[in-house]
């Protein structure tokens, strides 16, 4: 039976592996430091203004981060922060940045499984040497036909890489965790769109509501139902 | 006539805009900043160090900069640098972000014009969103047909991006001012490469001598050279 679709596209951080954990955990950390200074939501609440500040300049990824609860620090405590602090923020992007890679559940079974029905991409945004160091770490760089790391998501980016596969939006499915970077682009551009929640979802990505009336819109609860999902979907539209 | 090359491809900082002289900026602010504690050779020394330690992890860029000066004004002042001075080091990344892009001069001349005679790429590392943002304020894009935005430029860098687009090194051509990023891997592939020298090089980037006795090296002091060039050479090889 004729496949579907021309290229199944997966984002990678907290779709393929884990990483806003990771995050999570350095926010953790940072509330416990400033902790004699303020509590923990008003600390949260405003390193998360500082981050969406600091997008345009530094845009995503672990050094972005660290600039972002650098500043957020000092602003914090007025200035009485200790250099020795900061530089513990300093040693935390390092831990992050080499920290090793663990597969989501089902991925190591799926992706060699799926890549053998379907020509498959990786669309995955933040620090390029910090992605392309996971990608070699998870193994499973081998199973892509096109690795592509961009700086943002949106309708454009989408707009811009499925032409320059020449790929028609109709004929294109991305997978991922976020509504807005991995989900409401594609579905507008004509695409499907799976959308598997993770179990932290920053901030930033859950200012929409899943938009489940849309045509080409799912849900799953994990990768592993992604290949009934295929099947189900080549056997409607081939009948 | 035919033209020698399917391709040439133009790395973008120090050799279509200014770029080295920011970092230069910046270093010279900080060496300022620390003078109460060392001697500029010193500061200059020991931030070369923590700069090589640290590209492993933070790669290349505005952002891994700015956490290599803070790692190091907190090492060399054994932490009495204030968390206000630190707060600067962050600005100085904004502003070195949000700088103007300065074309090198010929530039804006000579890539209309060569692009109307061969395809031509970008081959460029960095962060990602700063060297998107540069290739958009530079206006340059359209007169690109790739824009390769690379971690590092390593002879398997090189050799993976002409396979990509199923280039024969020998019809390749590199133009740039690093010789151990721009022009030794491209030579080693059997391409041709272009050495223009820009007035400040990071110590880096400056490990070898030019390899002037290789077939396929040239070198131009300014990029007006480059046309008069390409005819030289497209002629010696046709007759």
């Amino acid at each position: 039976m004729e496949t579907t679709f021309d290229f199944i596209a997966f984002d990678a951080d907290d779709t393929l592996w884990h990483s806003e954990r990771l995050y999570a955990e350095a926010q953790k950390q940072f509330t416990q430091m400033l902790s004699n200074y303020h509590d923990a939501e008003w600390i949260n609440d405003r390193l998360y203004q500082t981050e969406i500040r600091n997008i345009h300049h530094f845009g995503y990824g672990i050094k972005a981060c660290a600039l972002s609860l650098i500043e957020t620090a000092i602003e914090l405590t007025e200035g009485r922060i200790s250099s020795k602090e900061i530089q513990k923020i300093v040693e935390w992007a390092k831990i992050m940045l080499n920290s090793e890679v663990e597969l989501l559940p089902h991925v190591s079974q799926i992706i060699p499984q799926l890549s053998r029905q379907y020509p498959m991409m990786i669309i995955t945004k933040g620090d390029l040497l910090d992605q392309e160091t996971k990608i070699k770490k998870s193994g499973l760089g081998k199973y892509f036909q096109h690795i592509e790391i961009v700086s943002q998501k949106t309708f454009e980016s989408y707009e811009k890489l499925l032409k320059k596969y020449s790929v028609e939006p109709r004929r294109f499915m991305m997978i991922g965790n976020s509504l807005p970077s991995d989900i409401l682009p594609v579905l507008k551009l004509g695409g499907s769109a799976v959308h598997i929640p993770y179990e932290i979802t920053w901030l930033h990505e859950t200012a929409q509501e899943p938009p489940r009336d849309h045509s080409g819109y799912y849900e799953l609860e994990d990768l592993g139902q992604l290949p009934p999902l295929l099947d189900r979907i080549t056997e409607n539209r081939v009948t």
